[in-house]
């Protein structure tokens, strides 16, 4: 067993970043008298899997060979056979496995399959960091809710825009086009309806190389003020536009909105306001199982309170803009206390030109 | 002439810090045929030069040696005779020197008197090492008023404090042990009335080790407010206390805080408030060289405006607190846009534990 394989099979599996959702990333490859002769990753959700791709490229004859794969070969028949199968079939020896599949009621059933055919398995190489890249997938898979991370971006004075609103720009450029990655990875954007209001955004995907994935638009707006000539109805995309609002809301408005082909979600009232928690529900029942929230102050506060934030990315700019009444990223009431803080753990540190960005996860109690 | 020596001799000028204000940090090595002979560092003003502390502590004879100093040798009579005429009579070959005197009235005389005497001199070695380690003398002997950090204390979401005006504690231990090394470090330490009405601080220094120096403590109190019973003006210290007021102030009580052996500065009013550019340049006068500002949101808000600050320490905690109507390290009124912001350069990235420093310098127009 040699690490690089893994870390190779883990460098494949990034490659499906933001095209298998709601899939995992997997990668594989085939190592045959210390050399790799097939290679494979799973590149598109309802396309092969990462081992049907690793045999479909091997440039010699598999048997007796050793297959390191970053998740544990899937067991069932879903829309593509079992890989497990395929693995005893093609006569593997042995198998290196970086991740169980965390979904319980699979796990250890396709490494079960191997073990039965005398094929060798070593699991948990490289876990923590396949554990990381398939973050999304693990919380999806065993609550059904996304992952939802927040992003934020203020300035070393600890503000989104200045007293007058303005916030164009905080960050670099070079932060701005990680954004854009952000949301090719992630299925779903939320913003609430004071950001379009404020800033009539197109919510969608620009990446250089032109070819990202839009993630469906999701538009918190409990009592349904968004205008229908606003940019994000209209957008051209592949994705569509969510609005979430509550009893609040006006029916014409709503009927007008889903001749539009906006689908309008209602749910309860949490605090006069759209019910976060009932939400990601939704929209995990939608197939959605990520949300980049890109929210302002009061619509960030809300996401924290109702512990629908999994990972924050707090991007900070070296400046200073100053004023009492200027915004932060988190607004609401609040806490009291210090003590009473949400705490941020695993916290690590980019950087992006001048630009830091801060990620951490959401310490649940 | 190597590196290695130079570096050794900026090391040593560094054990002086917090105690050589407001003359620079200098470390001296003497090198021989490949070997360290000699070390020396100016430890406490009023003391030695490091240079006379090399040939001190010299294990060996020091004609035709090399002599590493991280400042040019003094060519003038202060406290203590000048150093350059002591390198020529005893014998020194070459001497390599990383940063020439900045004060625009001696600089290079040091240098002259050795070229003078047949010493081979080479300057500019590590030069941006040592002007980093001497910034604050290099503000202080160019323009009479003292080097200001900024230190302020955020939660990630850019607050100061819980809306409750609660903020024990935003930063770890670590960071706060930190916060004493940097009032150790500088000659005074600046407050607002709002401070010492909040939470009645010593503002001391309080090392691990038990022999820090405490900074002189300047509170900023525009219509003296102050109670008179008010730890800081009663703290046992080497240092003494600084209220800077206004006309504003009650006579009375300038008189019965001077009784107490409290100085108090009385400034113009600018914006109705002390005028801080006037309060830094008698500050200078006084022989404060630095100042660390822990000031709070107005404070700092009219520190940025007044262009007082150097430097800024901002330490940023892994927490999330929330607030609309939570401070922020740097209130006022603010820049209406953001393109009037003020840039913070040549950034540079600290942890304290799972805090992050960022320290960067004011761009200035």
């Amino acid at each position: 067993m040699e690490i690089k394989y893994m870390q190779r099979a883990l460098e494949l599996a990034a490659k499906g970043i933001g095209y298998t959702n709601p899939n995992p990333l997997v990668g594989a490859v085939i190592v045959k008298h210390g050399k790799i002769i097939g290679e494979g990753y799973h590149e598109v959700c309802g396309s092969n899997h990462a081992e049907v791709n690793a045999f479909k490229n091997a440039t010699e004859d598999v048997s007796d060979a050793t297959m390191y794969v970053t998740l544990e070969p899937c067991s069932h028949y879903g829309k593509t056979p079992p890989c497990a199968n395929a693995i005893v079939e093609k006569g593997i020896k042995k198998v290196v496995v970086g991740l169980k599949d965390p979904n319980p009621l699979v796990a250890g059933k396709g490494i079960q399959i191997l073990k039965d055919n005398n094929i060798g398995v070593i699991t948990g190489v490289l876990e923590e960091e396949g554990r990381k890249l398939n973050e999304i997938f693990l919380k999806y898979i065993t609550t059904k809710k996304p992952f939802c991370i927040l992003k934020t971006a203020m300035t070393l004075d600890g503000k989104i825009a200045a007293y007058t609103g303005d916030s164009k720009w905080i960050t670099n450029e070079l932060s701005r086009k990680h954004v854009h990655q952000l949301r090719h990875r992630v299925s779903g954007i939320m913003v609430g309806i004071g950001t379009i209001l404020a800033d009539d955004p197109l919510l969608t995907t620009r990446l250089d190389t032109g070819n990202g994935s839009d993630p469906t638009r999701i538009i918190v707006d409990s009592s349904l003020r968004i205008p229908l000539e606003a940019k994000v109805l209209h957008v051209e995309s592949k994705a569509k536009t969510i609005v979430a609002t509550t009893e609040l809301a006006d029916k014409d408005k709503i009927k007008a909105l889903e001749d539009m082909r906006v689908e309008v979600i209602i749910t309860p009232l949490k605090n006069n306001r759209v019910d976060l928690s009932y939400l990601m529900k939704a929209l995990g029942e939608r197939g959605i199982d990520s949300v980049l929230l890109e929210g302002g102050s009061e619509l960030n506060y809300s996401a924290i309170e109702e512990e629908i934030v999994d990972k924050v990315n707090a991007f900070i700019a070296p400046k200073i803009i100053g004023g009492r009444e200027a915004k932060t990223p988190i607004g609401g009431t609040g806490k009291a206390v210090m003590s009473e803080a949400v705490s941020i753990e695993k916290l690590q540190i980019h950087s992006f030109g001048d630009d830091v960005m801060l990620e951490g996860y959401i310490k649940r109690k």
